[in-house]
């Protein structure tokens, strides 16, 4: 066997990458040693630099560098609508669509109790203050259209109709059981204009 | 949209692993990011040090961190044997099966015309320097059992004959504990010319 400290100690730490098996693992830090050593070094400034720098948006939650987002500080947004999302990946799927100019307020997560997630974890005091703050108009709920997203979805349109608010929910038009991410961005467009 | 430099540039840099497209880079940013910081810092760490401390052996070409691996130094190993293997984890293989006690050729890699890889890059000439050094009797050819590796066994067994020597190889056969039926002819063909 070979002396493997800081390969084992590598091999390890790739292993908590989500997704990563011993093999698989094994296969990345071969790479890397044997053939890409610069993309090891990237790799290890840039998790680094954003370990450091990378915070949540005091308004949205969205990850940023800054107290607020560039998204949250845009003046040509339209202050009236603010969209819900679980992540900033579905956050950049609706951007993408280029259907949508309004806010956002990012969850970071879904409801999901058997993992421990609820709503103080994802925000929802903050979600129902923001919504009754007297800018807001429309909330658009976005989450993902699994149960989890839909149970999400469920959860807080409640606590905004005890408000007094009727959200509204991106149409069906997003197939049911798959995750926005993965969505082609003309079904999202659609969803976005079809919208109840 | 977030403001995503230093996201941008980790989801960037996580692309540079293998196997790990923008989807999957996105998931391992975010799960890192928003839920396993020390995941990330652990691992960044790990990345230099690695890259920074470990070489090869200058024997058997192994990863190390010191100039000649705890292997090739172990007076316990039988010197006459040297078992050649394409990666470190192959290697560990065949550590763990117990069954082996001499030394090791790490090639680091196998013979891939199409990636430009030649005898040059796996070190061939000092492969069949040290097979001729008086002190090794046998050479077991333990790549791989696919077209590459076996193409990789052919060269080097070549080289051998020219000079003189016999390699052998591991033999082909029906896995342990597998029942004929589901073994693929090829297998079945091959184990009865191995036949013992
Ligand atoms: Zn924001
Ligand atoms: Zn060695």
């Amino acid at each position: 066997m070979s002396d493997t400290n800081a390969l084992d100690t590598l091999i390890q730490a790739l292993r908590g990458l989500p997704g990563v098996g011993v093999k698989s693992a094994q296969r990345m830090a071969f790479h890397l040693l044997q053939h890409d050593r610069p993309a090891a070094q990237f790799l290890s400034r840039a998790l680094q630099q954003a370990a450091d720098t990378v915070h949540h948006c005091e308004r949205c939650h969205t990850f940023t560098q800054d107290a607020v987002c560039s998204t949250c500080l845009d003046e040509r947004r339209d202050r009236s609508q603010l969209c819900v999302v679980e992540t900033p990946a579905d956050q950049s799927a609706m951007e993408r669509t280029g259907a949508y100019k309004g806010l956002y307020f990012v969850l970071m997560g879904k409801l999901s109790p058997l993992d421990g997630v609820g709503p103080n974890d994802l925000g929802f005091k903050k979600l129902f203050d923001r919504a009754c703050d007297g800018v807001v108009q429309e909330v658009i709920l976005a989450t993902n259209f699994t149960a989890e997203g839909e149970a999400t979805a469920y959860v807080i349109a409640e606590g905004l109709k005890a408000r007094g608010l009727r959200p509204t929910r991106l149409a069906r038009g997003v197939p049911v059981g798959s995750e926005l991410e993965y969505v082609d961005l003309g079904t999202i467009a659609h969803a976005l204009v079809d919208r109840r």
